[in-house]
């Protein structure tokens, strides 16, 4: 059975085969997320590491006061987060270049679901873990006056410029992941278009 | 041109007519979109109220202190938040509610690009605003003392309680448009599925 290139194996496995357009445009739809995923890697990678490795030494009336990215909890939470998503984009690229290697793509349904929901769980994840790190840099460079919480980046400018960098970094991963969370639904989801008359079982 | 019953006619519009297998699964799919349009809908009103009407007055040596939501830009925001995924949700649970009466489904892909969208802004968003609330209550909870933030809800503990009531409430709201925002990709790209040779820019 075929649908648009898309021949439809035994054992819900499709097999793309089809004419030189739609073969080009399945290679388009690869690259991109090849890209996506190598970006992800090393800007996740980047910001673990500007966040992390970053630290500040004041000296004010002989007392040493040291700033570190453990001092705020979210701070540590984008930290493994960013190395999660690191680490789960490394494994899908070389899923995609083994792909692409193999020339034929050799596509399941089971294996669609899980690449999608991975891409969906990191994609939260980040989002939630840049938006809960932001919130509290914000509060370092601005201050709350109206709970006391006072304003901690005047005192370690280049720690926090270091920490801006490293949010800025994952606001790009995460865009990447909610574009890559896009492409891995319409690769899961067109397999349910034209199944028709293989299973019961299609919702 | 008919794909597991899914019939596309000229102007990429694809009306469902097929089997009662299909119809009643199809109508599964919209009654769950349904019921989790008004949960939300309900849920990011009561989630707002919470937030938004919460106030508590302490006196301390004859000083008053005074507690609001907007002492706490975050809350402001997931308030705001809220009434926008509320509003959205109302405008698609009649859109909903208009489809199931008519009772032949009309799918256009520009339509199902719109609700995808919109329907992926809001998860991102209000997943973003929880976020960010929850790491300013957590620092309104425990305090963060390396940085000299001393917790606040020791003082305002009815104040703060049901402002926690109010995150829980946005939780499952974020919960249910992180599974709409998969219904609305599974109602989007199905479409990709089976438009065999129908056009040239199906990518």
């Amino acid at each position: 059975m075929s649908f648009g290139g898309v021949g439809i194996s035994p054992g819900n496995v499709a097999v793309y085969h089809g004419s030189c357009n739609v073969r080009a445009a399945e290679r388009k739809v690869r690259i991109a997320e090849l890209v996506l995923r190598v970006l992800i890697l090393g800007l996740g990678v980047l910001a673990a590491a500007l966040i992390g490795f970053d630290s500040e030494v004041k000296v004010i009336f002989s007392i040493t006061k040291k700033a570190k990215f453990t001092d705020m909890k979210s701070l540590v939470f984008l930290v493994i987060v960013n190395g999660i998503v690191a680490t789960y984009s490394l494994v899908q690229a070389v899923r995609c270049i083994v792909g692409m290697i193999r020339g034929s793509i050799l596509f399941s349904k089971p294996l669609a679901w899980i690449i999608f929901s991975g891409d969906q769980v990191m994609a939260y994840l980040i989002l939630a873990a840049v938006a809960a790190a932001a919130q509290s840099s914000v509060i370092g460079r601005f201050g709350q006056p109206e709970l006391q919480w006072m304003k901690t980046c005047g005192l370690f400018e280049k720690f926090c410029n270091q920490i801006g960098e490293g949010i800025a970094s994952s606001v790009v991963v995460s865009l990447c992941t909610v574009m890559l969370s896009c492409i891995s639904a319409y690769s899961l989801f067109r397999l349910y278009g034209g199944n028709k008359g293989k299973s019961n079982s299609r919702w």
